[in-house]
């Protein structure tokens, strides 16, 4: 079940409590690949890179049935560039450094290969940008993730506001939930999301984990505790990868079954964060995968009799 | 299966944003005999009150089931007295007021007809005059629950670690796990103060759930995602009574029986957010507590097939 998945391919240099890199493959795009990679190919990428991307990751990437047909690479100029210093708490980061290089006048296409793909997912992106690709395509997907963060709240909420009502699932975080409402309850916000286009909202909590809203319907998905958070960049990519790639995967877009693409999500997120960038998800076997799914069910097993 | 109750009882003054009270009961052991009378008694309390005390109140503790023999009445003082302003978030507040009052030189004594008891609540309060509860009783009792908060951990760090040593459960919430062990990682804050006397230890983490940790276990308890939270006061005690009620109802102090009773305590503390104080602590019905953790179950429940 073929996906499409649009989002930035990067170099990033991070900072946190536990390290330093200088220059490391990063942007959402990379992320979703590798994760989405491990339920789903082929998965296509639409994205732009500089001269300076790396050949190698690319053949990586290709090695894993991604495809790289919708990715322009701009010759004279360099690709995104992102930096940051993470906090203590690793929920909270500065930003140093933002060199947008080629991705200031991206103009996606979609190659034509690609049409008939059944998944879409949007990365984090201008929103105008996202919705872009939405119209090249010639049959709308069966399933349509959207991605967004507060920075396109402030500067393009209208923009956003219209890629919304074309998505069926929209993943913010609880503070941009917050914000994209105006309600501080997330019971409340989500049922105002939810009346703004998408049939699904995913509000992701970090280490506290995730609520899946739905109608009125509610999933609360834990975060595994973890010893240590080595770098959570690119966390939250790698969790939209996990979850559209096991969607695509079982070929069901049923409530019942987004719940589960959620936990499968976090695992892999739970992967990401234990190495710096994408490192750690070159190299997940299925049995590391099956297992932290399994600590998964653990974490939240009860049983009850009525009292 | 006898149950008895260490903490305060006093009034509180509640600001929120949603309304405020200037004068409503409250006190740890307030919230903790509500909540537990629901699932056992007699719940024996152990506690101080001034002459203000409301005779009313403790006419309807006595009809459900709970017993005042241990409950000092200073005729010549007042009663405890908080008063705190809560910010929007509902997860910090101000303490604007605290007057000891008769608590300033409480000298806990256990009466003879408390004596056997087999469940220990040691509610908020001095660790000296907690472990003099413990040190009172001949036998000691199967479960001895001990909650507590950083204002003892930055001034009477040295009689906490003494009670802590003679404890079962130890409740504290996130950043008071962190204080007391000194790491961020909760997992490994979980495994050093595990290490320090208790063999089970609650992480309370407010509007994202509780974590028990035990041994090399860990169980993740959702919070309900509520539409309002209209005062959170007592909600931590709620959550305690609530809690110990539920063991002491089954007898069984596993833990597998633990993530129920975490479960049930959550139940009773998303009732007792819901109004001012204690009062929505008083009408609940079985139907409701059922309802409400039936709740619970939708909220995490997920099929998952192996990936």
């Amino acid at each position: 079940m073929s996906l499409i998945s649009v989002g930035s391919m990067a170099f990033d240099a991070i900072e946190t409590p536990f390290g330093k890199v200088d220059k490391i493959v990063g942007g959402a795009n990379v992320y979703i690949a590798y994760a989405a990679s491990y339920f789903t190919t082929p998965v296509q990428l639409v994205s732009v890179v500089g001269y300076d991307f790396e050949q190698q990751e690319m053949d990586e990437m290709k090695k894993r049935g991604v495809m790289l047909d919708g990715v322009e690479i701009v010759p004279d100029e360099k690709s995104f560039f992102w930096s940051g210093r993470y906090h203590m708490d690793m929920n909270s980061r500065d930003t140093l450094v933002t060199d947008l290089n080629v991705l200031a006048n991206f103009k996606p296409v979609v190659p034509d290969n690609y049409q008939g793909a059944e998944f879409l997912m949007l990365g984090n992106l201008a929103p105008a940008v996202q919705l872009s690709v939405i119209k090249q395509l010639k049959t709308r997907p069966k399933l349509i993730v959207l991605d967004t963060m507060n920075f396109w709240m402030d500067i393009a909420l209208d923009d956003l506001k219209a890629v919304m009502k074309e998505v069926d699932v929209l993943m913010v975080n609880d503070s941009e939930a917050r914000q994209l409402s105006g309600e501080f309850s997330l019971v409340k916000a989500a049922r105002k999301i939810l009346g703004m286009g998408p049939k699904f909202l995913v509000i992701k909590k970090g280490e506290h984990g995730a609520l899946l809203f739905h109608e009125n319907h509610v999933f609360n998905a834990p975060a595994l505790p973890l010893e240590d958070v080595f770098d959570p960049t690119g966390a939250g990519d790698t969790f939209a990868g996990g979850f559209i790639g096991y969607l695509a995967k079982t070929k069901d877009i049923s409530f019942a079954n987004m719940k589960t693409a959620i936990i499968v999500g976090s695992a892999l997120a739970s992967f990401c964060v234990e190495q710096f960038g994408p490192n750690r998800l070159k190299e997940i076997t299925k049995e590391e995968i099956d297992e932290r799914i399994a600590e998964f069910v653990q974490l939240v097993s009860f049983d009850i009799d009525l009292v």
